[in-house]
């Protein structure tokens, strides 16, 4: 008899975890460790309910692909079984190479890699490891198998990634306007000529789905104080990283001392090991220690994010003018002026981006009632669908506060 | 003490009823008589859960309201308990005007008279009635208030009728995409200048809003099935006062007699009270009679409605072509024969229009940080909320199945 | 390629219905009929979201059948796929004998047949016209089939009929207490030596079942107020029928006036053809009428209902005393002089009695992880649950206000 | 103009804070580390959806202080607007003394003081450095203010604390059957005669509300793999000291080392201040830390927890027999032979205990209709409630699995 495990989601309702198969990879200790790895980064001190974890999407998002390949199928799209566990297990190990905080190191210690090319090399460390069982997984995952539609679920612009974390992000902020209907969206799913289409009555739920998505985008992953958070993060490691190097003063672990004190700019056997090693606790544990640093700059940083004290941020439609920019940056020195580059560290601008729905280069068919296919920007009556591929870019400044 | 009378409501939770001042007219028989008619007409016919009532969606908008002019009161905006109160009635009572299934008699019956002439006139009897207790509601009512802003919460593009019937809908039809925060809507609001506004940090909701509303439109409100439904019964009503007018056999009770008999096209006291008898139970009662009436126009249109059999309907972005209209009508007088006109009854050609967001006529003011007021589309960095403003047509043409 | 009909619902999200199977039943007129009836007859009076069907009920009812069965199959159950829609079907119709508000006709007007009678009378024409097509199904209902899990999946304890109506009746009255988890224990069924299980692991679900279950009733169902307009509309149709009899003036359309007439105690074909013509329009559009009755007695009674007007009731739990009954009757005769008998139809005693669980005649088994088979009271750690099986009794006498 | 602060709360919708009152404690250091406290502990492990923390149940509980005493202010309970804030303070503080998984520390280490104790320690020593701006709160907490029903809203058998904590458990583990209407409860509060009742209206929610409650202690908050890893984390820790304590090698931050050097007996400044510099990033630190120690017992109870490799764990209704339980550790030994008590601390046993509803203790009081208060179970027309206070014990067993 076939076994499953039940998983309760307060999202999706039950999961069913086919057991043989399934479990092994979801035990597997790399994969465990996405439990102490926060979804959001550090979205929860702004949304105090936001503490989801990669473990619980990676599992929802495996539920979701579960799902459409069944709708699928029930539309005679052929799908073996084999093809369909495959398809899981990628989906599942999609954001394996995820570090703590999802992406701060990443950004601040290894600039040069990916979590993308980590997910990659622990997938085949695995799949070496228990002799091959990703293989198919891997082709599918590396778009190299020949049903391309199974690679389109697993990464596109209506891919079953996307469906969960809108999803499950919508219900743990509670910001319910981001909430998207992946059920009828995944009902609606079919394919022609091998690419994945959305039927035509669907139509306006795929419209809901980019407005919902650019919503929680503009609302929430770029709120403003959530992505200072993030900066001040990044500006706390790079601060650590510093020190370190320059033979100042600072705890570390020797499991953060190896990114401290190396550029890591390709992913190997080493860097790998120690970069599993790390997660969302660790660099907690550091920013605890960091707080009481003789640095000003470091425990400045660390302060503000352990004890919650939010530095300011600007956000503007264009760039912040030079003036503006050293007149802030001449009075954070002077309040940090015994600290060496202070203002460095402590004042920083950027620019985020995003593009509600990318046409050109992520496009989403629609397959009409008459046969044809579509895509989808062509088949609304209305304008502002290809008004939603433009790109918005803002820019933003941060700077400690009382200056 | 002040008494308070608890409602259990599925979408807002509990409201409550302040005993004294809004229960009389809440126990008014031609309020009461709302809840014999249907929110969405028959739309039942489609989604099954939509069996909601105009008594309701009136005491929602009430509560929204009494939420709204709370929140108001919390920024320091003056709004007496009188004024409070008076807008609270005056929206419970903004729909009184509706008959059987909302709009049936107004579209098929009563074409020069609309709802909101009758809302009036049962308003003003009401208030001649009790002594006066509308009289400041219907000044607000009719916007010869000098607060206009209480108007705008009553009726503009983001009244509380709006966030009502948007929110209801979409929870009774099980369409969550639909589904709009009116809480953090509300939250959001501010008066400049006797205008009301919303905080700038409210305006991706306030995208979401217009998103949402055109989406209820488009895909539940012009439901093709729905649409269907909504014009084969008023072709019913149609097609029994031509009976009625030229002596043939109808079962028609007295107080449908008179509409049938007469084209109403004021609104005086003899109209209301014969339109005040009506309700949707009225009209099931005989559709049912008429399923069996010997003309096969009637009986045809009347069991589709009963039985649930659709006619075709065919939507498209241009209007129909003459030749092809002239097919469709030969073949289904071939059917109808022997009876008079039956084409002209069977097969029916129309527009459905909607504009997303009307920022010319019906503007959503944004209250900046930086203390300025612009309208909604000026503060997006978006283009396409400026093209939501197009108004979108289609065309519909409905006729028998298998003809 | 097997097709599908999707269902949008509030309660169970989207329901498949089996085109070529299914949808033939549902399209049959008696079935359609349902869609005019109120589930919960006259609760939305107190509840004012309680507006949903019979019709939207048995759909449910039939889709938590086939979650049910698919659950059975994947844990090694025989069942065929001709078993699995027969028992769709019986689910389906299980209700089609009820009328105007669920049980009005019953209790007041056809006090000898019940509507199981009239259900398979209907089930058993539908049969006879359609070639045999419920062969099945009947003996399912009929617990005539081989396999009794089945039957007891229509018609025990735990069967998904009351799945259905707890889930639904809770989320449209806005009762959250009442809300049970059908999804929960319909994964945790099992079938045992033909007996309809639940797994060790789902005891504390069905606990809070049983739990949820009593709370509808003494909370929603038995409702003082509901309970009181139920009894009121029961009053209304025996006076009318007292005042037909007695060759009074009434109004009344030739449908009702069968059931006026004759004192039905069979099920035969005639009674069965008018029973299908009523639904809760024909009763509304009479108690429309009859508040303009010249018997006072009968316009007090219908205007209680039409104009939301409650009648006094008083719960006890024990029997109210005669002196005091009797007080009440001469004060009401004396508001009602002039009518005869204005008591014996405005002053009603009566009780209303549940029994949480019947552990005897309706007992509900628990497959234990050790192999063995229990009674679900056996299983359970705490006497509270015998305590459940104890019958709960309460008196009420209702009476017109002010008197 | 008074400012409020607007959180977002998945479980209650938005929170309002009143800046300058509550705002100061929201953002002491020692309030901001309960966002690092697990609120269920390690139930994650088993519902992967349960990561939420003692900071938002603390600020939920609040909302839900400040919903309770705006109901009793409208039944004209004397409350003033500084009782009132006091009482949201109190509650906002009354979980501050938990540490890391909310309970680790105080059941391993600190066996002598419980975080009732340290909850006061740390309130005092806020109260001291605020120049006593928490007098009011502190009389509520230790209930010798006048008003001795504020402090039953904070700790007593239907306080906000439970309210809090039942609703938003359900929510995040997904367990529906749990969840308890909060809203309902508190619109039917009241005050008699100094202490807290329920309007008799509400008596089934009440019911509902303690049936919930016994319904998460059995099937989550004691869930039996939940349950185990709490206690192999207690057993982790233990071992840990005894392996410091004897001078075996032991990773370990000094902050860690105080509590494994020291057996603490009495809350003092020393102590409170080690206390709070170790929240739940800590122990996962060092757990990790710990899966690669000498000691095979301690490598093995840590990889345990950190890689999730469950335990064996038996649960009974009676203790377990002497021989099975020798037997048991003589085959744990002969695996772990070479360390030193080994099955000392990887074998295991004890009860857990729940009272649904302990009328003697901590009795509900319900006001009648009639003015009479009554005990809830005297109220309640079934005997099944009364059974509801017995005491359930369970016995378990825990040992390594594969042995």
């Amino acid at each position: 008899m076939f076994k499953y495990k039940i998983i309760n989601d307060p999202v999706h309702g039950f999961i069913s975890l086919p057991s043989e198969e399934i479990l092994p990879v979801i035990n597997w200790p790399v994969f465990q460790r996405l439990r102490r790895i926060s979804q959001m980064g550090l979205s929860y001190l702004v949304y105090p309910g936001a503490h989801h974890t990669r473990f619980h999407h990676a599992i929802g998002a495996m539920h979701l692909m579960a799902r459409a390949t069944d709708v699928l199928r029930e539309k005679q799209i052929d799908i073996s079984s084999e093809e369909r566990l495959a398809a899981m297990k990628a989906i599942l190990l999609h954001d394996i190479g995820h570090g703590p905080f999802s992406h701060a190191l990443e950004f601040a210690l290894m600039q040069k890699v990916t979590h993308e090319d980590i997910s990659l090399a622990l997938m085949e460390r695995y799949n070496r490891e228990t002799g091959g069982t990703l293989n198919l997984a891997l082709r599918i995952f590396r778009n190299q198998y020949k049903k391309k539609f199974l690679h389109k679920l697993i990464s596109s612009q209506l891919d079953v990634d996307r469906m969960d974390y809108l999803q499950r992000d919508s219900f743990y902020t509670g910001v319910i306007e981001g909430r998207i209907n992946a059920e009828r969206i995944i009902e609606m799913l079919n394919v022609h000529n091998d690419e994945i289409t959305v039927e035509e009555k669907g139509i306006y739920s795929v419209e809901k789905f980019i407005v919902s998505r650019r919503f929680m985008y503009w609302q929430v992953y770029f709120h403003k104080t959530s992505l200072m958070f993030e900066k001040i993060l990044e500006q706390t490691l790079r601060r650590a990283k510093w020190l370190y190097q320059n033979g100042r003063p600072l705890f570390a672990h020797e499991n953060l001392v190896y990114f401290l004190e190396n550029d890591i700019d390709v992913v190997h056997e080493e860097s790998l090991e120690y970069f599993i090693r790390l997660t969302d606790d660790d660099l907690w544990f550091h920013l605890k220690q960091w707080t009481e640093n003789p640095d000003p700059v470091l425990s400045f940083l660390a302060s503000s994010i352990v004890y919650r004290r939010p530095f300011a941020i600007e956000i503007a439609k264009e760039s912040f003018e030079k003036p503006y920019l050293e007149k802030i940056k001449t009075k954070t020195e002077r309040l940090f002026g015994e600290a060496e580059d202070g203002a460095g560290y402590l004042v920083l601008t950027g620019t985020v981006r995003n593009k509600a729905y990318d046409r050109v280069h992520n496009p989403i068919y629609i397959s009409m009632k008459n046969g044809a296919v579509k895509e989808f920007s062509e088949t609304t009556d209305h304008h502002y669908i290809k008004a939603l591929s433009e790109s918005v870019v803002k820019y933003y400044l941060i700077y400690p506060k009382n200056i």
